[in-house]
């Protein structure tokens, strides 16, 4: 073959099996055994390009590589069950390491009930490395895939965005119970967790459900933190670029939009209702009244 | 705490679920849904650890990566089913090196069946890292687990052993067939694929099944590579010692045993009765009729 296409052949991996109902361009897959469905999500971290070890610390590293994988689980509507965690340990501290990042873990995986089943421990000569595999059993709804959003669809979000480098892209509370709430009081059709970027993320949303969006800029909810950070860039512009917020983006029926809204039902969380679907494809921003396309924000690329 | 014991806590944790049948200790964990069983593995393969990439080239990682999880999920009896694939890839030569390795996976993946539901490609300035964990389902025996074997069972291994630094190690056949077929013929009570080598796993079965195996020497098969090999060591220390051989060894009833020798089912694979289970604990390797501890071999620790 000609240039290497790994989505591609993701795709038609996935596609081929009994096993897997879907797969790539969602947070988690869906797999199929005889009777009952299962979703599996896996992350990876490597010291110098997720996080620098010597800054952060192996606690909080410990911490996020769960936390993201919850939050996977989370964005699918999901309940988490069991991880694997595998690591690649740095010969400097190694016991130390291995201890701070199970401390940062156990607390987190104690808190949503998941059962750690296994994992591979090694040490070598790199930096760190941290793979988790969670899996998880769908909520009330069945699996909330990217794709279900239509044309009306209000599209609601938890919490505030913008500035996570200032400390929540490591300290985080993944969504689960948020999105499991959700599904007792409106029926998502479809969702996604702001991992790369608001404007990225609602993207992916457009895409996978073959519909556009319109992003109120005045709804958005802007974080202190993106407000204390922005010099020369401005709080919106954080607030839809800089990512990990780990927030649930969500679309629903106007009714449930509305009835959320007023009721409010996530303990401590916001809901905001921050757009439309549309179904122009592609990405809007709305401001004062007037409607503009959004440039594309964040990126993806297969080697990211 | 003080000295941090991953197997410990690994242990508790498990020990603590309902989602979890049985974790460590043996090749994979079983996982209990509310109607099924899944089994669930393992493994990160690391440059300069596991393998030195510029030696031998991503090919030959690929498919290693995956076959040492198929091996795990041969070692329970089972069918394997869905994998997920994190890389952490070099940036030199990124695309050929993504490229090689999904070439080595992925007649392996179609061979037995396995369904690619998804991974997390990164690239970074560290050397290559590749976690695969593989799901799969119980075989028609259910899970077969490292702990059941009893006195006066037969110890047979499927295969011949030693000198996999030759090749093996890298272009092993997972016995996944052999393990499925052995259930058709047999009801093995213990089983174990050998990776950290014959002694060593076979030490694995004896405490984790409370008993003891004695080795008869003159009747295991050893491999050509053992002999080719034998400078200094002799062709039986690189057989019991050597490791990554990635055969099966399994415990059965006599009369069991003595059918499987004769009626030898595995297309194009022998099966040798190669020892005894006792009830004294420990390993002892039997030679010219005298019996004598076995000293222990390969290595565990935690951070191997």
């Amino acid at each position: 073959m000609g240039e290497f296409d790994y989505i591609r052949w993701l795709r038609g991996q996935i596609a081929a099996s009994n096993h897997v109902r879907v797969g790539i361009g969602d947070d988690c897959a869906v797999l199929r055994p005889a009777v009952q469905e299962t979703l599996i999500t896996t992350d990876m971290l490597l010291d110098g390009s997720h996080f620098r070890l010597a800054e952060v610390g192996a606690q909080r590293v410990g911490r996020k590589a769960l936390a993201v994988n919850l939050s996977d689980i989370a964005a699918m509507g999901g309940k988490p069950t069991a991880a694997v965690i595998s690591l690649g340990l740095p010969r400097a501290n190694t016991n130390s390491v291995a201890e701070d990042l199970f401390h940062g873990m156990h607390p987190l995986a104690e808190e949503f009930g998941v059962a750690i089943a296994g994992g591979d421990t090694n040490t070598w000569n790199g930096p760190l490395v941290v793979s988790i595999t969670l899996l998880g059993e769908p909520g009330p709804a069945g699996p909330i895939l990217r794709s279900g959003a239509k044309p009306g669809d209000w599209l609601l979000v938890t919490g505030s965005f913008g500035g996570s480098i200032l400390g929540k892209q490591f300290d985080f509370t993944p969504r689960v119970r948020e999105a499991l709430t959700l599904q007792r009081h409106a029926r998502p059709h479809a969702m996604i967790d702001i991992s790369d970027g608001l404007a990225a993320d609602i993207g992916h949303l457009a895409e996978e459900s073959g519909q556009g969006f319109v992003l109120f800029a005045e709804r958005i909810p802007i974080s202190a933190a993106a407000r204390q950070l922005s010099a020369g860039v401005s709080p919106l512009e954080h607030a839809l670029g800089d990512g990990e917020d780990f927030e649930l983006a969500f679309a629903v029926d106007p009714a449930d939009g509305q009835r959320l809204i007023d009721e409010q039902p996530l303990a401590g969380v916001s809901i905001s209702h921050i757009g439309l679907c549309v179904p122009e494809p592609g990405l809007y921003l709305e401001s004062a009244g007037r409607r503009e396309p959004l440039p594309p924000r964040g990126y993806s690329h297969p080697f990211q």
